[in-house]
């Protein structure tokens, strides 16, 4: 039985690991950190857990986590791990962080999007992108990963089988994302008071969000050259849920059948990317609560361009989901354990 | 392994039920039948089940059916299986109905609210009501199961406690329910569509919904004498869960203690009843996708009335999920098999 | 033109007056009170008057304020007025109260309930109940009028002609109500998160919510008698709209005719007030963005109880309306000046 | 007094119409046409009109309509008014049609978008193409107005001003729509019920929505160029809102401030064209009810690209308001009057 420890247990994306590990037949939380709620019972935070969970939330205190946990998720704000992460710490557990801290490579390129100096960066070289369909060996093999962002992974889920196949020109690439508000966390926040979300669609971080050099980095991987988008996210009146919308010039001459092709190539042998039939567009509604992701694309002969469309649960396949899926990958257990969540409509 | 076939696959009831027996080790489905998408794929009506289930959708041939299947479930309309179901078909397959036809035992009763004919009442006492907390030991030894209403599962549970101890006077017993839309069914009607239910609430059924006999039948049963009611449902814009906001005036003399105690006494036991801490109130979101009813209550010592509280998801608990947990009973397996489901938060 | 000041004027009750003053011919705002966005341009808070209010945010000085406007309302929290009013300022200048500090004449029970001291008890005696089709004319002459509570409002105008009649059993007397969250502010608190409301439902408050002994003032008022009840309040997920649902025992012998009349006749004249055809369920989307409450009961000879339902926009009738409507009435103004707002369906 | 006649009065925006006309000084509904409600009371369908509207719903006779009516509007299926508009109508009354019949200047265009013949192309050429801001003085002067699509509108004031001053390259213009779900209509349709678009977003017509031809010709227009663009139209649930989100390449050297200088320059007589500050980001709550569209573009010095965005209410700004604003300027009122409508928030 794997132990595993969560700091930020009382986010939504802690929450959400609580309730896929529950599920997962070889692991089990040995400690739910939470400094807002020190102390207190996890199922009076969410009452969803009552008599499921009967733990209390413990302090953030990685060094202690380390010596009772074979695996720490951190499901913490940016900035946080990397302020904190140390060679003990990784001798003795293995990590998938679920901030950004590890994600791109280049501090520069980190510093610049996050505004804040990167405080660990020689942790940097070791962590693997935990994006399992594309590093999936890496990850087998590491003691840090580094979860991606839920607009990367379905962005790059989408997109990457016809960039690695050279259909789409790069430089014509631009991404136009739809989010649920669990994206925005649990935060106090008066803009995502349910009378602010709800009845309202509103584009945010156009130009300046901070998924945007994530997504390039994976994109320029397979692309195989540099690569830079426009990417504009979305908030939505739902909990769950996001939804790719991309768009670029197919190259001369590439048909359809083989952008279909590309798509049944990439994803033949993914349990958890499905490729709609022709036609069928994407529904973040069709996915929830599963660690699925649906993806598809169109052709427009008049234009030239290709739309591209994925569909995901943000919390699942893009945070807890993925998080867990990279953890069955770190210790040597079959990559789909604990994630046969077959998903709820409607 | 089980067969299982579901009649009226296709409604939202049906759905959950393949949703849930997806995931059930010991029972798998094997005839989905669904009249509207006769020889359509399944995964083409509810895209949440592509590459999950492969089948296409069959008649309504129960014959045939019991058969092919260990148990049939149908999820159909008033009065459809009453029509057509007989001894044949009874000696060869479990039956769990989720309809109405053979929860009320008075014939005259059913035809007066359902405003039908009842065309096989011959079955009427052979037929167990599956509400599982209460019936538990004749659902075991059942051939033909009437899974109960939504609406009377979650009275029932939420009032029954205080009703069986004797503590509050049935004829002051009024019921409020909320319930979210997918208890509304996936008929193609005006008043269902989302322009007309999201930002709106109202009360419908006023005096007059055919819930009432049944939840009067069950709570009659533990009271020891007839118990007439009001009973309010109303609509409110979400997809799943319902809430029961029950009131009664105590007995003299009762305590706040003994309310406490004649829930917890009920239901110490109870995998799927959650009796909450004082002072909290049950929410819809805390139980949804889950097969738990979450219930408590609050005394009044100004009016001397107990406000009595319960909720639960309505296509879980409230139908496919108390379906299954028949099943389970009705095979000898273990009562929540399949039913481990933990709620989804948010 | 009278010379309006609004104190408060950045949470959801103050937002919505100015939306009505900025439609009402006789009305103008002169001064934007938010001590939060204190100089602070008012359309950059709330966008959607951009263009249409060009003020910045000015500070809570009622002296000041008494001075340059002939009528101050106060959308601010419980006990705030109460703690800055003298007659200074009620000798200078009209004033509407949005909160609750002069609603309740017994100090006794407003203290109990509110668990503060009234700091200004003095007051109580001149403030006026602005419950205009109750009070009309004590309006007219007043200079401090108590606007009431949202629920207070809806559950006054649904049950008042029955008890006033003396129809039903003011002992029997329930009020179950729902409401949209507009009503629990525009304040960052967690549990008025998207994600927490959204596809939620709860009860709040029960047997404890401090508009019980308002709605008991004012009831017991109409009834000639000391009235107790049972009051639950509902979050419900949308925005606006508050929904009744009350029920009491009817007197032996009252007809549904009569039923019927005693609200024909209690709502004649008024223009506000809308009671349904027979049979017809309020519904809050109807009325929503409007001055409307609609009403209309049922009876239910199995009971012997009428349910009576009332559904009402919390933001308008239940707050900036009805101060609006109060507002005409101390200036002389119709009734109805600036309220002619259609409800917006869908 | 205009006497209006309205053909489609019970679909969604024939009933924006009634809101919106019920509040015109200068107009008055003496035909509520529907034939799905023929003979029923309006009210009766319409409950947000009880009281206001004691009209009952008239069959589609044109004919005796112009008879009775200075202004028609035809809010109905593509092809209806077509097939019924004669020489008679339109010298007894002016028409607004708010159906896409006159929309399309080209025949074949139209007839290969909506796949039904064009029934009576003789009236296109003096058909007058109703977008206020681009056609004003054309629209004063017609007696049939082609009321434009909401998706259309949105759009092409989004975009507009920096294709007619030449700043953008029309061939890598794409257009990623986001819209209520009101604009799908009233019919009964299964993937337009609560449960099917709660909690769920999709993208619908991709590379194929009718909306694309009209919005290419009105771009066209001011391009002075033909233009060919990806359109790509999402479902929201949400009941009211179009957001535009549009990409397109700035010409070599365009400065940010010349972006915001076109459109200042554009919008700077117009009432219900808002530019808002510059980085504020419209959201469709902040125009919901009103006549407004909000737009912004962002520039991104990273890809060359200028980030559009436009948001309106689908039904009014995008179907009735746009109506009545035509209406005004065909019978010579104010532009505005009617339509001083105050968005709601929230």
């Amino acid at each position: 039985m794997i132990k595993a420890g969560v700091i930020g247990a009382t986010g939504y994306a802690g929450a959400e690991l609580v309730r896929l590990l529950q599920g997962h037949p070889q692991a089990e939380i040995v400690w739910y950190g939470s400094k807002s709620y020190l102390d207190q019972k996890y199922a009076s935070v969410y009452q969803n857990m009552f008599r499921l969970v009967e733990d209390v939330c413990r302090a953030d205190d990685l060094t202690q986590l380390a010596r009772e946990a074979d695996v720490i998720f951190t499901a913490t704000p940016q900035g946080y791990l990397a302020g904190l992460l140390n060679e003990d710490i990784l001798k003795q557990a293995k990590v998938v962080d679920l901030s950004a801290d590890y994600r791109i490579k280049d501090v520069a390129v980190y510093e610049q999007w996050y505004q804040i100096p990167h405080q660990s960066p020689q942790f940097l070289p070791q962590a693997v992108y935990g994006l399992c369909e594309k590093n999936r060996e890496q990850i087998r093999a590491a003691g840090l990963v580094a979860n991606p962002g839920c607009y990367p992974t379905c962005s790059f889920l989408s997109i990457a089988p016809l960039l690695k196949a050279g259909y789409i020109d790069p430089a014509t690439l631009i991404i136009d994302a739809k989010s649920g508000t669990s994206g925005a966390g649990r935060g106090a926040k008066t803009d995502n008071l349910y009378c602010e979300v709800n009845e309202n669609i509103k584009a945010y971080g156009v130009a300046s969000h901070r998924h945007t050099p994530e997504i390039e980095e994976q994109l320029g991987d397979v692309a195989g050259e540099s690569v830079t988008i426009n990417f504009t996210p979305h908030l939505v009146p739902m909990n769950r849920g996001i939804l790719i919308t991309a768009y670029a010039s197919l190259r001369e001459g590439v048909t359809k059948q083989q952008v279909r092709a590309a798509y049944e190539a990439a994803y033949c042998g993914e349990r958890f990317v499905r490729v709609l039939e022709p036609g069928v567009c994407p529904q973040t509604k069709w996915v929830e609560g599963s660690n699925f992701v649906d993806v598809n694309a169109v052709c427009d002969p008049r234009t030239g361009r290709v739309i591209m469309m994925g569909a995901m649960d943000n919390l699942v396949k893009g945070a807890a989901g993925q998080a867990v899926q990279n953890m069955n990958l770190m210790f040597g257990l079959p990559e789909d354990m604990g994630l046969s969540l077959v998903p709820m409509f409607p």
